[in-house]
């Protein structure tokens, strides 16, 4: 008698928490299962993808299930609008117009509603980006967990700008626009309650404006992104993989507030892999890196920024290193799955 | 010693199930909460919104939280694209990209997902349109029922229709391109277990090729708008008040489907209220009725296109009135509410 080897039961395969969270486990789900069934013929999904037929637009969609609402720094609202507002900066975009879709759970006290439409309205003007269309949908108690907020936008490119994670390249000097963890250790200290939430605050904010004073460099910037879920690691992961560039990033010079490591060293949690909602990541060519570097701080949201490390000439392609504080190297690891689920 | 008046408690009132149903108290929540937030200055969200700068473009966003994910003649994910491929079809549009966000319950079986994912892109590649990007959330257990669809799309105007609920005008010609109800009374049927479900499909599908042949009458198409949420009676208010014009229709004219009709009696519905997603009305100058008509049927999905009615030269401005089989006229109100939660 022989046992026999059990046949994975694919079927009864689940969709798990870690599969939304940005990380390895979503980017298996999204091309052994989304993609393959939207049909590849349109080639990958992006962040922001290109208008066919229109190729100076960009369109790009979120949805936002921040858990609370409302936390230091911003709500579900105002997050909504950057975000997307983000994802369109990122390909080097302004922000045309977006839409908002809202799902309801039935019984959401009109006064939150308003004050989610409130901000988002407020975060609208404030980010230049009218809201042109919507859709609201109420559900039945139980059916969602109060608001859920999808926008989408359309954006229009800045013409010398192509910016891609593919185009990294050897030499290149990675800036950084503001210090990590803030967003992520802000809406899980005020969702449990830790008490952080008094020293810090998201940094929930639009990006367009730091990619608009990098416009003049044209080409010289070569990729853009913003380390939302998965945090710094992630993007860094994405680019370097996406490049096939190996990247080097130096502990020291990558800014964590004091709080943030605080609440990161009480949680377990590594400060790279926490979400943003205001920091971008810039590789750009050598020759243009002072520019790059004083045009980011010559904008209140860029008064941070810094030279966080480069893509060494040699070294293992799709590898990300850091170079801590005593001099010793250690691998930056693209985050499995969730560390914190309803983050955005 | 007097008895003082309560004042309204507002910030003690909650969003009912009825506001989103697409009919007065939707109207009212908009207008009165959602619009004002999100900023005048921008004018009033349409189903279907012209990009500002690219007057040729359109963008419409839609959610879907249909229950169950599953019924005769279709699925969340082929509801998701017609449903906004149709919202861009009655601005005169032909759909050029779908964005799609997905929020999906931790523990939905993969399976159920492929199911979703295989029909959508299937629905996508028949309608003619790319998805070209999209985002993926994962919330924990109770905080999402199952998963709900967002899509939002970019659609490309026919340059010479420029269709309106504004331009319906006197002496035109109702057209409706196909029988009513049978979305509606599916989905509840379905998810009630009521067995008519064996007898009756929805009528998912999508409108944008009808609304291609209409293209050479040009601006002799006045409005166009399919009857979801609200079903025939709310689109026709729509118009009749958008446009400051009495509308009259037969009820003998109307095509109900039998099941429907047994199935709406048995429930204590209206026909005209109950939602469709694959047809639409259309008012047209009396001249190209004939035309507009032949276009339609010369389509299989406009094969039962009908003339239902048309705007008389008097009568009360916003009110739409049925002739009925016995010669008695009846209003046909807006529907306050909601009848059929989680239709769509």
């Amino acid at each position: 008698m022989t046992l026999a080897c059990p046949t994975p039961r694919h079927e009864e395969d689940v969709v798990l928490l870690g599969h939304g969270a940005g990380g390895r486990l979503t980017a298996e789900l999204v091309d052994a299962l989304v993609l393959p069934a939207l049909d590849g013929q349109h080639g990958p999904l992006e962040d922001a993808a290109l208008l066919p037929g229109h190729p100076d637009l960009v369109i790009s969609t979120d949805s936002f299930v921040v858990s609370p609402l409302f936390f230091p720094g911003g709500d579900i609202g105002s997050l909504a609008v950057h975000g997307t507002v983000n994802d369109l900066a990122m390909r080097g975009a302004r922000p045309v117009a977006l839409s908002v879709a809202l799902i309801i759970e039935e019984g959401l006290p009109l006064e939150e509603l308003r004050r989610v439409m409130t901000s988002m309205g407020k975060a609208a003007r404030e980010a230049g980006v009218p809201i042109v269309t919507g859709d609201t949908k109420v559900v039945d108690r139980g059916a969602v967990d109060r608001i859920f907020v999808n926008t989408t936008g359309v954006g229009q490119r800045h013409l010398a700008l192509r910016p891609s994670a593919a185009l990294a390249r050897p030499g290149d000097t990675v800036l950084l626009s503001g210090p990590v963890g803030l967003h992520g250790t802000t809406v899980l200290s005020t969702r449990e309650g830790l008490g952080f939430e008094s020293d810090i605050a998201s940094d929930s904010r639009p990006l367009h404006r730091l990619v608009d004073v990098m416009a003049p460099l044209g080409e010289q910037v070569h990729s853009l992104r913003d380390p939302t879920r998965g945090g710094l690691a992630s993007a860094l992961n994405e680019i370097a993989r996406d490049a096939h560039v190996p990247v080097e990033i130096d502990e020291s010079a990558v800014p964590v507030p004091r709080a943030v490591a605080a609440a990161c060293d009480l949680l377990g949690l590594d400060p790279l892999t926490v979400a943003n909602e205001g920091c971008m990541v810039a590789f750009v060519a050598p020759a243009a890196a002072d520019e790059a570097l004083a045009a980011l701080r010559s904008l209140p949201e860029g008064r941070e920024a810094a030279r966080i490390g480069e893509v060494p000439s040699s070294g293992e392609a799709g590898r990300v290193t850091l170079r801590t504080l005593v001099g010793a190297r250690r691998v930056v690891e693209m985050p499995l799955g969730e560390q914190l689920p309803r983050i955005c």
